[in-house]
């Protein structure tokens, strides 16, 4: 099966999306924005043995590649509507294929995107690289830099579980409902892109959790040239997290681990209206700090000074 | 050193684009585009070992990386405005990735593109894909699909020296003034983006030469339902090619070796009209063939018929 085969069988699917002028096929791809609204891009890409374990389901590689991205969008607040996909392999089995593009396309029409074009390379690794445009109204993109003293700081859903995920996978099969709810939440991470736009009116500043939480509300504070607190007793985790590990380790996962792809936000409002919108977004929105002058996030654990120094997953350290 | 210093330091300067709203630094970038112009978006990989020797230099690399991309957008007659890289990596060398970034930003000034956004991730090999997303006026896109019968076939530039440069490169340091001319074929193609603006207004289709010329336009003829001829003789092959090869063989490098990135198109005009446009472009436009009904390419050489048979580079063969 050469590349053309591959694209042929498993990416060029119809699609009803009339913005889309040229899809797959051609040199390029060629799409009509909205008019009077501006343009989303982001990229990332997965690497086999980095991002994810070498034995993880194609299906979940192509659904967790789209869904990175996603939770980017998420974090800008923007709809995505397009995507790119480039694709290193190093053999053209049927199966894998077959598998990838199953969960590619899931995550894909779940977020209504259009797979417009892409690139099929030959390498030594499984390298994934999605880029996703996507659309916001003129100038109402959400910022990592609007956040404010006195602002509160919110997550959604629950932290801490992707990183559990990570590990029930490297030591095998899960076999428990809360192993595989674990595991699940690492392979097929669900990006928060309804909630983000519900939120995109009273929320200064946004950020999406790839990285750690710790990490990932340092950088959202250093954007905005603020300082900030959070309570780890307010740090929402899952019952499945707390069965599976004690809650010292299960608030380092949530500090340290990454990959949960949830938001957090900063904002002014009150907590009525943030449970409001939590209640229409159907995704929790808890409240774990506040936004400070200067510089630095603080954590306290039941109000007292609690010293944690991680910063995240860096590559190449 | 680790990714978000390699950014900082290597990837992230200052633009002049009003247009960039946001740029490399928060969860995406925001670009606004032209009111009444399509997008093009193109993305297109390279891999170490596979697309260039691994002793290619990083600037080679670099601008390599955005020129095959560049080409795609002129084969759509689009003008480039921005573009996202997604680089994976074994090791983050200083030297290396200086080089590196000198070559990118070289192409990406030439034909001012802005990078807006990116994503640096380890791995085994070196991997670079850049997208890259163009405008061009609402459905003024120049397509493959556009070709009818009795339309002359023309190719910009001269073809076969990049496939030749590559030979140079594979047996060691180029010596002489061709050699260095061809590895300079290969190592920095010249996208052709003004000479497909230039010819937009009356080609009926075009194609980049990446794959090899009879590939290419055999791609071309398919998309637009048509057969095709050519004579081998009027293929326009460079001094430099010709003192390297005998005739047999530079006509093999061009028929087969791809990687050349000139623009391969068809038009009702005439020669007169066709030379204008070359002249102003300064670039060359040969006509090499014709366009016929049916199906399948053929070559003459002398006016006599030739069987040629290749299927260019194909990944998974």
């Amino acid at each position: 099966m050469d590349e053309f085969e591959i694209i042929r069988q498993y990416f060029d699917r119809e699609s009803a999306d009339e913005n889309v002028l040229v899809g797959i096929g051609d040199d390029g791809a060629v799409t009509r924005p909205s008019a009077g609204r501006d343009l989303v891009t982001v990229i990332d890409t997965i690497v086999s043995g980095v991002h994810f374990p070498s034995d993880l389901s194609p299906a979940d590689i192509g659904y967790r590649a789209v869904a990175v991205n996603l939770s980017d969008m998420a974090a800008m607040a923007a709809t995505p509507r397009w995507m790119t996909l480039a694709l290193t392999l190093n053999r053209a089995e049927p199966s894998w294929l077959e598998g990838f593009a199953q969960g590619l396309f899931s995550a894909a029409d779940e977020y209504d995107v259009i797979l417009i074009g892409g690139d099929t390379t030959r390498g030594n690794d499984v390298v994934v690289t999605v880029q996703l445009t996507g659309e916001v109204d003129a100038g109402a993109m959400l910022l990592r830099s609007g956040a404010s003293a006195s602002d509160s700081i919110y997550v959604t859903g629950t932290i801490g579980d992707a990183m559990a995920g990570l590990s029930v996978l490297q030591s095998g099969t899960p076999q428990d409902d809360d192993s595989i709810y674990l595991v699940n939440r690492f392979a097929r991470p669900k990006a928060r892109v309804c909630a983000a736009r519900n939120i995109a009116h009273f929320a200064s500043a946004a950020i999406d959790l790839s990285d750690g939480l710790f990490t990932d509300i340092g950088k959202l504070l250093m954007a905005s040239g603020v300082s900030g607190r959070i309570e780890l007793n307010r740090i929402p985790l899952s019952p499945q997290l707390r069965r599976t590990m004690a809650t010292d380790d299960a608030l380092r996962a949530a500090l340290g681990g990454g990959d949960d792809y949830e938001l957090c936000f900063t904002t002014a409002a009150t907590e009525d209206v943030v449970y409001k919108v939590s209640r229409q977004s159907g995704v929790a929105m808890t409240c774990i700090g506040v936004v400070e002058s200067g510089a630095g996030l603080r954590c306290t654990l039941d109000g007292k000074q609690f010293d944690y120094h991680d910063e995240g997953y860096l590559h190449f350290r």
